[in-house]
């Protein structure tokens, strides 16, 4: 990896100085905060890659290999060296990018990523690991990271987070974040046991809505206590009604019953929880993150054998701009439009959803997310937010992952972005003393001062 | 601004050369007959700015600025302070290139934009604005153009349009565009009033259908007397049927009696009044645009404060290739399909209203509009006019616009042509004699020829 | 056309020389057997471009050129000259490109393309066709081709391919493709005696669903005995249910006794026999191509006068991912999922088909199609490609051309497909030993092993 690494002009050379060494706020991710405070050393980087991370499955299951050597019984070793065999031609995609950054960054080994090398880079990178005994903390601490926000259930006791907090050695701040998906999400099997699960987490019985809304309350509490600011959900639908509480209830009520409630129904009672959950966010100035344009499991075979985050989700249908606005508007017109961020995962969305966000000033456009999250995705959506927006008020990198090496992706994300503005300056349309700031802004200091 | 600015190579240098003195025909544009009749010299760059121009309150609104000093009553020194301020940090947004170009040509300013440099942005500015007593008329005529054509209601009575001819003193012809918007949104409040005003304007009373058309038909040849060539429309909805006289003669008596009509019932009548106008606007070889894929007045509080085009409009849905088939090849069998310019607000729908209007030879993809009209969506959509159809057979850049300051627009859309098409020379790819001949054809020629 | 065409950068020149001699595989194109039998010597340049050339009609009819001259009965000089006329101007489109590299690819000929050289070009090009005796086996030798996948109709005798073998001289292996539009396309006036066709060429009777299964297995073991490996279909409907044999025989058997089916009943049986094909190409190792997102003769003019394939087809809406993830899901459930190609003419649904492929092993991205298929249309699929999948694993370029000068679409690709990759390397973003194995195996290897 080059210093000047994908930074494609002399401007962005400059720029970077000034953000390289900026401190991480990662307000979106699914890292574990059990295995930040155990911060048991790694064994190897077999294992660290592959263990659990369903970019490279899908990849190597693209290359034709075997589940056995993705998901099955295989040894490290040789679910590594498969892996690397299925990127040596996976050139432009951001695990190409990305595990060369990680090998670089944390494992100090350059080579290039071929068949040939794959013993010579799981030797290394494994003896680099056992030198400095590479964990959890040691990788959260070198990448210079200031907060991290994780992503857990409402219902989650945050035992964990507590555990850190008292232990007081990290550095770094490790907030929850207030995630709801399993309390929207009727249909499912075992919805009533996760009911049954509030009701005990939160102290109170929950047997009607306004039951369900006091645990939810209480739980945001809770969770507001431990320091959380932020709250995210994947929109599973956008309701076209609001139901009264007395409509919801009696919806909610066939639900706690066991009884199948109509799509209708169950719309609006999603319309009547969104406008619950926005005032309680917009009294608690916290952000509200809107992941969009999903479809999950695709794949029964693989879902039979591997079950959920298998890599099998896809893009999902482009989502109506109509049902937006009127979410986002019945939700202002209530003050229940907190800081809201909204990420789509159907690309061609992206300039729509720009400009809705546009027409309420606390609406904003996310990072480029999951699928879209490479070289040229991530300048797209910041070109995006440049055209329709203002740049320099974006919110910035986030790393969604459930990986401590994703990190390195705030570096990859800075060197796009110094990209991207520096070749604007080059190119006399923009001043680079404004570049400077903005490209720390974006970097750090527009999440860091609303942290 | 350097006087490459945008041209970013050797050849479009020299292409630049042969279109930047070729006059104008803004052919689409929402300037006031009336402010150029007038003539009154502007006072100050905050209201010359701000006044009324909503692209530039989204941008102030998404920089967290205050709404009374966006379209409150706050000076124009203080909103214009403010706008600078968060322009500072809209690299590539269009307002960004437009604010510094509208600065270095009209005022004569090459400061940049930084909330530092404000005050003496505005003392700069309006120096030269009492200098050389700036008005609506020396930007016409310092901008070199030649034709207006203004967007005016089938009712107007064109009485600006008429003073400025009598007048005579004038360069630029301004010219009359024929917009029936108003006629079709039959639902909206007030419909009853505007029908009794044509009923007035035309002297013939509206009593049915058949009447309606007379007005309609007398108003165009009032239009067309005062060198009306085009029209255009925002398409709300295509029809899926075309109503006989008798049924649209039905549903638009009961739109007279002021009964609800269903959708079904106006659609149908709006296949029929889009055939009737088809027909007309063919006879009379006109110019039909097409406005499609907006949402407008998204945002129930600022819409409730601000009134209409305040800045909450968004981009809507992409159009059912299916439905604009529909329309364009029923008006074909019958007729009325005359040289029609589509425009469409989604990006996401250019590459298929290009392959639709391929297959109508008097069919045609419009400029880039409004929230796309930034330098990539310019280059974009000219790359996909060229890549679907023929770039030289493209009628080139129009204003949209309500500022008189918008002229150096068609500035901006040569230097991104010559830039676009320079490049393809300079790869070897396209033939610089023939590159010539394109950029001049497009800038100017194609246009000119036709009106 | 210089040496270094559309090669961008250094390193793409150096790849290109590791592709460029290599044999053509064209495994989806339009070609007549006949045609490639008989041999006879073009006459030509403008018989050779115009006779059957839809791509160009649209162009030329963009360009305002009249039908007389196009499809009419004009001379092929005058319509030569027009189509001249109209390329002229058309920079970008790939017809330029296209007709810029045949000219010099096959007829010697490097002039400029203009009005002014018309005259030259169709001299020097005739002269060429005379000299050399042009004919399509002399193009299909001179494009180093080594296997035609042809598109034939599963009624078809095959008997031209049958020729082409029995007189063994031709080095380019000619397969036919199964194509089954005609057999599921049941509304369609003229069905019944297509039906009938069947059953004579097949020996089968049909009489009901078992019977017409039954047919269509005995085709393709005639089509497998004569080399068949690809199939291939335009997707018109995605089923929303799979009819059970006895509801699927009672359905086809209402539409062999000529009645009108319900659009429902129709799609359930779509559902039945998409699955039986996906068994019998599973069973057969064959490749699956899918067309998707085509609105064909659209202008009913056009079709009255010239019908079908005469330019009025257009990009439809685009694909709904779910009705696609339910059939991929739905076939592979029931091992009737081959290794399958996907093609989506609307340019808005590439990511998420990208994403969905991603999720079944054995289904992948197709090359940019038909309207899709110029430069930045090529280079962006495989960016695409590379972004979500593994570009090493593509396999490449098909013409899908009736025309036998359309292998030089081959080396456009390739060139493309060079500086795409070229550049990675020069950016530092991939090593170039991997970059040769790469290209190589896009360009031939890939496609060449799975034959």
């Amino acid at each position: 990896m080059r210093t000047d690494y994908l930074l494609k002009n002399n401007t962005a050379l400059r720029l970077y100085q000034s953000v390289k060494d900026l401190p991480i706020v990662d307000y979106h991710c699914h890292l574990s905060p059990k295995e930040i405070f155990e911060d048991l050393p790694f064994d190897n980087i077999g294992e660290i890659w592959l263990a659990g991370d369903h970019y490279k499955w899908r990849l190597m299951r693209a290359a034709g290999i075997d589940e056995e050597l993705i998901t099955g019984c295989a040894s490290w070793y040789d679910k590594f060296v498969n892996y690397i065999s299925a990127l040596e031609f996976a050139s432009n995609n951001p695990l190409y990018h990305w595990s060369q950054m990680e090998l670089s960054i944390y494992f100090k080994v350059d080579l290039p990523l071929t068949s040939e090398n794959a013993q010579e880079i799981w030797n290394q990178a494994n003896a680099y690991i056992k030198e400095v005994k590479l964990s959890p903390r040691k990788l959260i601490e070198s990448s210079n990271v200031e907060t991290i926000c994780t992503t857990d259930d409402l219902a989650d006791d945050l035992s964990w987070h507590q555990k850190i907090k008292e232990e007081g050695k990290l550095k770094a701040n490790v907030l929850p974040s207030f995630r709801y998906d399993n309390l929207i999400l009727m249909q499912r099997d075992g919805y009533l046991n996760y009911v049954a699960k509030l009701s005990a987490v939160s102290g109170i019985a929950i047997k009607d809505l306004a039951s369900l809304k006091e645990a939810v309350k209480s739980r945001l509490a809770f969770f507001l206590e431990r320091g959380c600011r932020c709250t995210d959900v994947g929109i599973p639908y956008f309701p076209n009604a609001i139901a009264t509480e007395e409509e919801a209830n009696d919806t909610f009520q066939s639900v706690l019953n066991g009884e199948k409630i109509s799509h209708e129904k169950y719309l609006a009672l999603l319309g009547n929880l969104y406008l619950y959950f926005g005032k309680l966010f917009t009294e608690h100035h916290m952000m509200s993150q809107w992941h969009l344009a999903v479809t999950r499991n695709t794949n029964s075979k693989l879902f039979a054998r591997c079950g959920a985050d298998c890599g099998c989700d896809c893009i999902g249908q482009t989502v109506s701009g109509n049902d937006l606005i009127m979410m986002l508007d019945t939700l202002q017109q209530n003050n229940a439009l907190p800081l809201t961020i909204i990420y789509s995962l159907n690309p061609a969305n992206l300039e729509q959803i720009a400009s809705i966000a546009g027409a309420y000033p606390q609406v904003r456009s996310g990072a480029a997310w999951w699928f879209n999250d490479h070289l040229q995705g991530i300048a797209k959506q910041m070109e995006i937010i440049s055209q329709y927006s203002i740049l320099g008020e974006f919110f910035g990198m986030l790393t969604d992952s459930r990986s401590f090496l994703s990190y390195a992706r705030h570096d990859y994300f800075r060197r796009i972005l110094c990209s991207l503005v520096g070749q604007w300056v080059e190119d006399g349309e923009y001043y680079e003393p404004s570049a400077v700031k903005l490209v720390e802004n974006v970097s750090y200091y527009n999440i860091k001062k609303w942290m």
